[in-house]
């Protein structure tokens, strides 16, 4: 038990043990059942409100007063006074005042919101987006908040789905390594109490969603499960992660939630995770309707069977766990040790000393929103932002350009997407604030809605019918909005059009079919396009969109995804070239919407549709579309030429023992500062398991002044060369290696390797 | 042997053995290494041609003039003549005089064309689909060819995909019934030389590649897949199918053509087959390209070792195996197998005796396109059309009703579909030709062009740049076509407009992402509708297509698919009422492209969207589309109001050893006589293996005359109730069981039994 508290504390950081462990087990052994039961409960605001507004929620959910009052953690209640009330009204009510826990869905910012973690995996700067993390974990505890719902790792394969928007991308590596620095971003900190446990979601393999469409079904072989989607929990709960998040999906035909193999067998068994799973919302209860359990107490008995410590939001271990025990079904043992697991977590932060961790007033008002904050927020924003287009390099903009800033993201400040839930919109710098900076030369105009189909706004689920008849102009007013924008360009010299998605178009439950931009907008594009001035398309959007017929009526496109509090400095600064743009997609752009899933990692086909042996027709391709991305993973470009060259390859071969050096040279050819992201993408020519026909083993950004040449190196080593079969093995073997080095899409050197498997 | 000899003559159901056993050993024993490896190779019919001029394919190929000579089996060499002359001259090199296998793409017909497979699956009659795969092979047989590459009973769950068009459709149980009659169908007559060995394609779960793209890798679960895709291959086996082919694809990283446990230990081992297993069309080569196989030898090695014994059109087999069997690599009993299965099964045809089989000039002419195979032909046809919109019962239309018949298909014999490659176009009765049967009162005009796209249409690999321009009216032309079809229109009372899919958008590699009609025709749609007629869509198609928009524009829709040689007359029929419309959908028509994959079998969500618990945005569903189908699997209209009444379940309960008996009662409320397909679906309550929200088990088509009724009865046993966990066990577990009885998507009544797990 030493060993195991021992490996908590490591864990998640904290140099010493408060409550003595002795104390832990005796308080343990004092609860009553429906005590401890209550520890694994995590039950929503509404319910700690003045007693009499609780009554509402307890009847909705269908639990006692009795089992509320027990309750062992809250889901997303924030502000430090709040916070400190419910945990005084809790702690009186348990009757050994055991403090609760504050988990929070903070996955890009509590209060400062930085980009969609889709925008912050874009910046290929996994220590920056670190401080991203560590700063939310600060905000969020000096609101009282212990536990971060994050980050969301799940590698996502599919544009359609809304939630691509939390996730990093497409890339196990890529993602591995943010898990990695996002879990100790938010933890770091913890120790003096302005850090935040971090809870890695969805485990696992959530972002595989069959079509696209929200909670369907996830089936995939074991290989693919491994070698693709597991990586990056792997690697959180690798890095000392004290929670995991189980998945609202099945995999293989089971729920996560309930998944046995994935969350005793794998998870704790093979990765030693030792920390707290906690259900997704509503999941246990959701068992049912899956089909995997009869009711409410089976739905208790599978999930709290596979693993499944906390209860998130469901009445199933409310109502269900005692009766399971005292019947004899489930053996107590299986509620002490999940228990313990809540009460260690709470006694490692230190809750029965102080239960009020970071919460203060105080704090609240110094660490929430400082200069400081912001600064790190541009700065985010800068990294992430993805120029896609510029022709005649048409940016960056001159200084007092006379420009006519259009559309509906113009002079917004909805910029920080679906899920910056504590966020607020009027903390954020518009589009048109931040142009202001850098001309006086600028009109701002509405130019068209960002939606008119009221349907559709209506299916979003969160707009009420005034907001709608708000967002949506009446036919009078779109015209003036239409008239005023074409005046404001003819008078320009360059447009800016700010076109993209409403704020509930992406994010959960976001799925859609139609990856394109709404005609609206594109009309008011067409319209624009007439006037033959040089347009820069500012896109605002939580995943890739259609680009396909767009690219072609504008100059510069920059993808600036929902970019947080500091966006619109952040977009001015890369448009008028203070800052160069480096961010590099981690998600595939398609052509069409129905070419998803898309992904550059894909296995090699035997008809590949640059395949010399096929031409024409019968190759792997649709014959209204390319079997590629439009752009793809990897892709984007910066102010000013670079040039790769003298890729060297220490060494024809590869041992276990005796790694290869990869080395080449990158000159920055031109005026500009920049950074580039220089990745390295191998292909296993042969293999028991079909290989990707590229995949990311490593990459580096690296700054390069004007004019200067830097020297790059990569080693592979052979354990970067494996991969998986379909029982989970992992495998090495012989075979040739391409290497690609540079940036994918645009330019990558080539050379290979022969890799033996086996000691030089 | 005599052991495996008898079952392959069981299997291919020829009474007796004609070459005696020991004489095939002893020829054997005879047979050189490369005489061996020679029956092991299959070539196409240019290889057979006047010698000097096959000098050019074997040198694409990269073969010798020796294993060409010894070659053991030729692909889609078609003609009694032909065959005869290429069978002399090859028996002539071959040292030991062995004969060719003529072996053939008769996937719907052969010069009799059906509909295309997935209209034939529409017609929910496998045993009228028996006797088109019957008379298929007579045709083909007096052709001169022993072997069809039929069926294929890929599960298809995407309609992206363009050789959906060769599937029954997207359900195991449904497909699998048809595999079984169509495998019958062919071989029913091989004893007297008028049927064909059946080649069961392609194994496995081609029809499940992702994104619906041809060609790309499939990824699934075990359970997925020994539920959904394995099933009717297994099916063919079980009925006796002399051949299996292998899929283009990977499965979960392995290619099929290479998949050891695909072939060996479920095929082989787990179903006990023992016939010829061949690859796909250069697929062995392709193992290369797949990153399986290092080089030519190596791919040799690796399906030979897998079990595959005939190397279709690929130099593999032919420049690999006497090298792996000299230098000791490969056992050349391994080979010594292959051949066996190769020469028994040419014995088992009596082809030592009469190398010629069925080809005959006579029989040719007296049994191709008979009168009698024209009428089946049309019946099929018939069978096959699925009503899928009919308001204010606008059909059956009045006989000399005045109309006009308008689009591209109204007058055009390209009603054969992409893969009837033995079928003339010329032998195909047109929509208007069956049309004047009924009415007078017709005029035809083009209307518009299929598709007007010239870069798509190049891009379908078939058609020249002459073709194109033949396609593709000028603009002129096409406006006059317009005007044409417009001014017809205004003259008729009703307007029967034909449109749809160009033949090669269909089919192999005829992968698509936009599953709407052509721009072009939804114009002349629109024009049309100016007029406010009566508009009878007849839709001609390889797969389903979104009709979300085109369904509130026209009264009815007879989705007709490629309907084959007697499509024009059945469309008549069923216009004009001759024959009542029993065809149901078995495949799911979407919303939207991007809807894809879909089926309606799918598995149960946490969150499914008709769900209580979460109404508005938290649903499985898409923002822009349902979650479902806009016309599902099992959906069809026929004329006449019918009522299903009196569901009764025997017991209240089924056991091991006690089925449940369901009746009903369907009523003909109308003048029509009429048939109806009763389907009958179940839905698992819980499973250890989340189970589909619906699934079929059992159907019955039943004809029913006017104002009567019929008493329906089907048993359900605890076999049915079985399904697949993720190591490929099959399991049975008590639960609730919803049934479901009726149309699914128009009307199904509903109740449900318990199943116990064990006796009674």
């Amino acid at each position: 038990m030493i060993n195991y508290l021992k490996s908590i504390v490591k864990r998640i950081n904290i140099s010493r043990i408060k409550m003595k462990q002795e104390k832990i087990f005796t308080l343990l052994n004092e609860m009553s059942l429906d005590e401890k039961i209550g520890q694994l409960i995590q039950l929503s605001g509404e319910f700690f409100s003045a007693s009499d507004i609780s009554i509402g929620p307890i009847e909705k959910l269908g639990i006692s007063k009795k089992m509320v009052n027990l309750c062992g953690s809250a889901l997303n209640v924030v502000g430090a006074e709040n916070i400190r009330r419910v945990q005084d009204q809790q702690m009186q009510k348990q009757p050994h005042h055991i403090p609760m826990l504050f988990m929070s869905d903070v996955i890009y910012g509590f209060k400062t919101i930085f980009p969609i973690p889709l925008g912050l995996g874009s910046s290929w700067d996994p220590k920056l987006v670190k401080r991203a993390y560590s700063v939310a974990a600060e905000e969020a505890s000096a609101s009282g908040n212990q536990v971060a719902f994050a980050p969301m790792v799940d590698v996502v394969h599919d544009a359609r789905w809304g939630r691509v928007l939390e996730s990093p991308g497409e890339d196990p590596y890529l993602n591995s390594v943010y898990s990695k620095n996002m879990v100790e971003g938010l933890q770091e900190n913890l120790a003096n109490k302005t850090g935040q446990v971090s809870c890695i979601k969805h485990y696992a393999a959530y972002g595989a969603v069959e079509a696209g469409r929200e909670y369907n079904q996830v089936d995939m072989s074991l290989s693919n499960l491994y070698q693709n989607f597991l990586p990056p929990y792997k690697a959180g709960v690798k890095a000392g992660a004290g929670m995991v998040m189980t998945a609202l999906t099945t995999l293989n035909g089971v729920p996560s939630t309930a998944d046995k193999w994935l969350l005793s067998d794998v998870l704790r068994k093979k990765w030693k995770f030792n920390g707290i799973i906690i259900s997704d919302y509503a999941s246990i209860y959701e068992l049912i309707k899956h089909g995997f359990a009869r009711d409410s107490t089976d739905a208790a008995l599978k999930a709290i069977d596979a693993g499944v410590d906390i209860d998130m939001k469901s009445p199933c271990y409310a109502n269900g766990l005692h009766e399971l025990v005292t019947n004899g079904t489930l053996d107590e043992e299986k509620i002490n040790n999940a228990v313990l697991k809540v009460l260690n977590l709470k006694n490692q932060l230190g809750l029965f000393e102080n239960p009020y961790f970071g919460a203060s007033v105080e704090k609240e008002k110094n660490s929430i929103l400082t200069p400081q904050k912001r600064k790190l927020a541009r700065k985010l924003a800068q990294e992430s932002l993805v120029l896609i287009q510029n022709k005649n390099n048409i940016l960056p903009l001159k200084k007092d350009a006379k420009v006519a800033l259009i559309g509906p993201y113009a002079n917004s400040q909805k910029l920080i997407g679906m899920w910056a839930i504590h966020g607020n919109s009027k903390d954020t710098v518009t589009i048109a604030d931040g142009l202001r900076q850098y001309t006086n030369n600028l009109t701002v105009t509405h130019g068209t809605d960002l939606c008119r189909d009221k349907a559709l706004l209506k299916k979003l689920g969160f707009l009420t019918e005034e907001d709608i008849n708000k967002i949506v102009s009446s036919p009078e007013k779109e015209r003036l909005h239409i008239q005023n924008a074409f005046k404001a360009a003819k008078a320009a010299d360059i447009i800016v059009l700010t076109l993209g998605e409403e704020t509930y178009e992406a994010g959960e439950a976001g799925a859609k079919t139609n990856l394109n931009i709404a005609p609206n907008q594109l009309k008011l594009l067409d319209k624009l396009s007439q006037l033959n001035k040089p347009i820069i398309l500012v896109l605002i959007s939580g995943r890739p969109l259609v680009l396909t017929k767009v690219k072609d009526k504008v100059d510069a496109i920059l993808e600036s995804w929902f970019p947080g509090t500091e966006g619109g400095n952040a977009i001015a600064d890369i448009l008028f070239g203070k800052v160069n743009p480096s961010g590099r997609l981690t998600m595939s752009f398609p052509y069409a919407s129905a070419q998803e899933p898309l992904y550059y990692n894909h296995l090699s086909t035997g008809r590949p549709e640059n395949n010399s042996q096929h031409v024409g027709r019968f190759v792997s391709k649709y014959i209204d579309a390319s079997a590629r991305a439009l752009y793809p993973f990897g892709y984007g470009l910066s102010y000013g030429k670079i040039k790769y060259s003298n890729l060297t390859i220490s060494s024809e071969r590869l041992f276990l023992d005796k790694p290869v050096k990869i080395s080449l040279d990158i000159e920055n050819l031109s005026d500009y500062d920049r950074k580039e992201t220089v990745q390295l993408y191998i292909h296993q020519e042969t293999a028991s398991i079909v290989q990707p026909v590229k995949r990311l083993i490593d990459f580096t950004k690296i700054a390069i002044s004007g004019h200067s040449s830097q020297h790059v190196e990569f080693y592979i080593n052979a354990s970067q060369l494996s991969f998986y079969d379909n029982i989970g093995r992992s495998h090495k073997e012989s075979s040739k290696i391409q290497v690609y080095v540079g940036t994918n899409g645009v330019q990558l050197l080539k050379g290979k390797f022969d890799f033996i498997n086996k000691r030089s």
